[in-house]
């Protein structure tokens, strides 16, 4: 059978470039075996066994998933060493429940009494030794107690006394997407493992257990020097990096490992446009590159083989239309593109543009042929 | 069997409010009654035949659509009347040439010589007499030629000549999403009606076919008070409504008919921040409302019954969590909504914020009971 092209599909889709792919985790593997500490990598960018799976080592089980449904996915493909790294509300402790009955071994996180006293309450009703870890605060992100809030320990106290398992602490440094330069993500890089460690002393201190001491944000991992007392990392967006990646410097652009495939299907010669068949449906509505030095629209547009052009993006988008045009201040022309013309857009967030699409086209580097098709999960 | 209870409900969810969902259809349908034209429901907005049933009365089968995705999904259950109102990449016409021997009456859209060339090619190779419709470009805003290109007329040839069905001509205001008063919008409904029109008469006075003359954007349907010519409005987002649109005053708050449901996970009391279980991948990234007088964030925060808070929004987003903090200057304060509170949140864009999910749980008005899930598709 002649193998699928890509010239062939029908378009939009989702492109992943294994050769990338593969470099990206390779890379990132070797960074945290020398800084000695383990990989949970976040399978919420990719949503996907098969991305999972090149990422593990075998027999490594551990995952962080922000939904249930991908640890139900991920726990029916084998992976059960499930952290749900999103606080969970209360409605969804029967289905904690029944996830652990059959077999997850899924650790939940809190940051408050009110969510410590339902876990508690589960763990007793259901006689489950419900593993947890207190979620800490280190930039002022989004949530989590700071290490020095008396509410640690009340915290680590309530969860070891009520029949919990305290598993350790972890936080994430959501705010290294916000850094200006690589030295400010050092830093963070610091603070975030500082800020565990000083919580992990605190808890043993008191005599609570803290095996795990977990970080995760795919710039602090990067450019992490020194992670002492750190156990884990958790970071997702590493294995296919996209343009925000770029713009803080974590990633080149020739890193970007997944793409959306699109076709030309009209032009608006006098303002400079290229319509495709991509719009904000198949790249998503993320503009997480507005707020940096280069605003790269709805995505950089490379040609089929995914090679960037210049200056040239997807300057607005509707639901199915990308609106291609090039940039203020662009050096280059506009590329001839007729009627039928396949370009690659590279994506401003992997894990938003992934959720749009149900499975990956994957193939190696500039190559035309598809090796073979990775679905991909979505909603809750 | 006792029906399921909104407050049953893992979150996020999607929620459709039966009650002022058929509201909007009863008052769109009733404008265009008296209008005297016929309406053609864009479905990418829902993407469910339960929604589509309901704005279509029997034995209407006619339908505009985004995807070829949507048209198989729709001609599986029945409406085979269907305009395909993105331009066709020469990929897709194996699927469009598959989809007409399957019996859809599909109807493809076209601005340009290239394109034309592609479609009468194929109409000659399946000998098969395609309907295609000229788009029109009224006001600037992304496709179309411009009523008065000579263009047109050698399109309407090219196509009646090549063996395809000139089925009329089309046009999409969408800059209407962009007009600053509801007097501005009229002005737009005028000058869209206007510019198809014209390119109709255009047509007719050269001796070629034009039966159909159709417009579309919900703006624009809602305030035209003269569609004299036009014998077709598409139109979508009108169905369920959106904070983009109240900031359009094309609803009320009161008439948007969905949102998501989501529960508080934590609080940063300190900082005013609720935190839930409802973050982008829930509501999108859509921020549509940025742009306006009110920026409603990702979203503006209902209780668990559908009653809007006064100044409380969905202050920041990632992908899991959303931020819940009132907007500067707000008059009331922070409400009370403790851990497993419930609220539900209202879109900025129905179209960005209904792609994120699978199905709607269908309620009544303020009532808590689910009377029925309806599913929708995605993907292409």
């Amino acid at each position: 059978m002649q193998p699928i092209k890509l010239s062939q599909l029908e378009t939009p889709c989702l492109v992943l470039d294994e050769a990338k792919f593969e470099r990206n985790i390779t890379r990132m593997r070797a960074h945290l075996d020398q800084l000695g500490v383990s990989l949970r990598p976040h399978v919420k960018t990719a949503k996907s066994i098969d991305v999972a799976r090149r990422v593990l080592r075998p027999p490594e089980a551990s995952i962080a998933v922000s939904t249930l449904k991908e640890a139900e996915y991920f726990l029916a493909h084998g992976l059960n060493d499930i952290l749900y790294a999103v606080g969970a509300a209360p409605n969804k402790l029967d289905h904690i429940t029944d996830l652990r009955k059959r077999g997850a071994r899924l650790t939940l996180i809190l940051d408050n009494g009110d969510a410590a006293r339902a876990v508690v309450a589960r763990a007793r009703a259901s006689a489950d030794r419900i593993p947890v870890m207190i979620e800490i605060d280190c930039d002022g992100h989004r949530s989590g107690i700071v290490p020095g809030d008396p509410a640690l320990l009340e915290l680590g106290s309530a969860l070891t006394d009520g029949g919990c398992e305290l598993r350790g602490v972890m936080t994430h440094a959501g705010n290294s997407y916000n850094c200006g330069s690589v030295a400010a993500i050092r830093t963070m890089a610091a603070q975030e493992r500082d800020a565990v460690v000083v919580a992990a002393n605190a808890l043993r201190a008191a005599g609570l257990p803290c095996p795990v001491v977990s970080v995760g944000s795919t710039p602090t991992a990067t450019y992490a020097d020194d992670l002492a007392g750190v156990t884990e990392v958790r970071a997702g967006v590493f294995v296919f990096f996209d343009l925000v990646m770029t713009g803080l410097q974590v990633c080149a652009i020739d890193d970007i490992a997944i793409s959306v495939l699109a076709s030309v299907i009209g032009h608006q010669r006098d303002k400079g446009w290229i319509i495709v068949d991509a719009g904000w449906m198949a790249m998503s509505r993320d503009r997480g590159t507005a707020k940096q030095k280069i605003d790269q629209g709805y995505g950089l547009v490379c040609d089929a083989l995914g090679r960037p052009y210049e200056d040239l993006i997807v300057a607005d988008a509707n639901q199915e239309h990308g609106i291609i045009a090039l940039r203020p201040g662009a050096r280059a022309g506009l590329p001839d593109l007729p009627l039928g013309a396949q370009v690659r857009i590279l994506p401003n967030h992997a894990c938003a543009t992934g959720a749009q699409h149900q499975a990956y086209k994957v193939v190696r580097g500039d190559a035309d042929a598809i090796s073979t098709t990775w679905p991909r999960i979505g909603g809750w």
